[in-house]
């Protein structure tokens, strides 16, 4: 069982190697190899030394033909350039999120077609495929069956994607598994290019004793999911068999992440509850029309029927979400008594 | 006003060329010119012997640079590789009805960002971008807010290049609008490699003395439009002014012309009263799985409201898309009296 990771040096790529290689395998059979594709090097040591772990670092479409050398089973497909990037620069988000991702569907194909397995693809869409119901339809929770309807070129791209990886799946060119991912916080770090990223900051640098700005009002109410909640979601999707009954999947046919609702005004009560006001102090407000603008086009209120068949559920608060990321980045808690008791 | 009709020597192109050249204006705007590319020449020497044409024949990537040498305004793209060789032949169909939008839809972004005009690209989408809904859900009738789930890779191509058509309107570098087409019968001339030419085969071919083979049970029902109301729909959609009123259009939202639904069975005794049992007798049923699959996957009943609110309306019935016919094309019929009354 070979498996590539794309984007491996990314927050959820980064997790989710970390959970393949402490399963060290992938529905039931062991794993022989572990690919990590990046543009940059693993950042953390314990991939790169492990025995299963295979490095290549450069562009995914320069090395297909490494990553092909040797048949592939199973491809999370995570790189991609984020949502505030790819509003900036249409031709950047087109050619790394479009035809990188064709490229690499048609690697897989040409395997198949040349007598090697079809390639299991987990594709990681977007919350961003779906545009935010105009304001009567906000008491229709969104699920899979709603009409995507992006209004950023990120989400159109992603969605371009599903269009691609359904009608290759129903090929039989791969076997193509969809995952749309929700805001997923709490990341640790430096903020990226996403511009769903101060959702993260609004807590991760208050708990390390650092300010941080709130682009956007504290009614904006948001769809997250935990990075464990994430990484449990892909793990699941990929690893099901395809039919109707629980726990199966219908071709590649979109899971949501199973998402929490929570408004940033409740991230930051939270925040306050379990950290104290010295620290949800450290949190001010200074909007941002541009983030404002692409954050409040994504829906908040999902319907997580599909996720739940699959045995997925959103997180079950976000004072969860935050004690999940305490436990998991104690290093990154300003040195207060009350934080260190967090996680 | 310099217009370009992509595939302007297939069926649709011809007739919206020559409706073009009988009203020589746009929008009420005087046309300069008329930009006809094809593959293949204008097999009409009409619309070439007119002053305001211009007739460009190669493959519509290559002649980019000549199509845009002088600004354009307005772009009808009709060109594109149909259902059924899309569904033989994976690569043309990415490479014609993808690939060839992608460089079209690029030019006319490059001329607006260099100072020119915007473009008004009318994108001829299709009917195949649904899948026919489970049988659990036949009583909806499906509209533009129905989730397309294409079951094929034409119509899998088709929603691709609706996506992003709809982002680059958005974005301003084009005034995209979508059609999608229905089963546009009857067709005259030979039959192509759509999917649903036999449904304009087993009208014509009789009509004109010659047997014809029907491919699927004469209970399936199709979403049919006439040629004169496709056309009509097209230039409606293209004219319209954008915002929320009667007879205006928001952005790239995609228009499904209006659609008659009818049952084969039905089209053949419309055709036996309107021509006699000798002429309906000229049809012979055998099935093909290939073609029934195909077009059995489309829906073929329609809610045809935001049609209406642009003020068009479906074909009155099927003896009246069968009387058109007869009457565009008194020299396909069989020279028998009962016919040439026909139109």
């Amino acid at each position: 069982m070979r498996i590539v990771v794309t984007g491996a040096s990314g927050f959820v790529g980064r997790l989710l190697v970390r959970e393949l290689l402490r399963g060290r395998s992938f529905s039931g059979v062991p794993i022989s190899r572990l690919v990590l594709v990046d543009r940059v090097a693993p950042p953390d040591e314990e991939p790169t030394a492990d025995a299963l772990a295979q490095v290549v670092t450069g562009d995914l479409v320069d090395r297909l033909a490494e990553v092909f050398a040797e048949p592939v089973d199973v491809v999370f497909h995570l790189a991609a350039a984020v949502s505030a990037e790819c509003e900036a620069d249409f031709d950047l988000g087109m050619r790394v999120n479009v035809d990188a991702t064709r490229a690499l569907l048609d690697a897989a194909r040409t395997q198949s077609a040349t007598g090697g397995p079809t390639v299991r693809v987990v594709f990681t869409s977007s919350i961003a495929v779906y545009g935010r119901p105009a304001a009567g339809d906000l008491s229709q929770p969104v699920s899979e069956t709603t009409l995507p309807t992006p209004r950023s070129s990120y989400g159109t791209q992603k969605l371009v994607c599903e269009h691609l990886i359904a009608d290759m799946s129903r090929r039989g060119y791969v076997d193509g598994r969809v995952v749309r991912l929700m805001t997923v916080a709490v990341r640790p770090g430096r903020p990226n290019a996403a511009a769903s990223g101060f959702v993260s900051a609004i807590i991760r640098e208050p708990l390390a004793g650092r300010p941080a700005v709130c682009p956007v009002a504290p009614e904006l109410t948001l769809a997250v999911a935990s990075p464990r909640t994430t990484v449990q979601a892909l793990l699941c999707v990929a690893e099901a068999g395809h039919g109707d009954g629980p726990g199966r999947i219908r071709g590649a046919t979109p899971v949501n992440v199973p998402a929490l609702t929570v408004s940033v005004a409740d991230m930051l009560d939270t925040l306050r509850r379990l950290a104290g006001p010295q620290t949800a102090d450290l949190v001010t407000f200074s909007p941002d029309p541009f983030v404002e603008s692409v954050v409040a086009s994504w829906p908040a209120d999902f319907d997580n029927t599909r996720g739940a068949h699959l045995g997925l559920r959103p997180d079950a608060s976000f004072e969860a979400v935050v004690r999940d990321y305490a436990a998991d980045h104690p290093e990154a808690l300003a040195d207060r008594p009350r934080l260190r008791q967090l996680g």
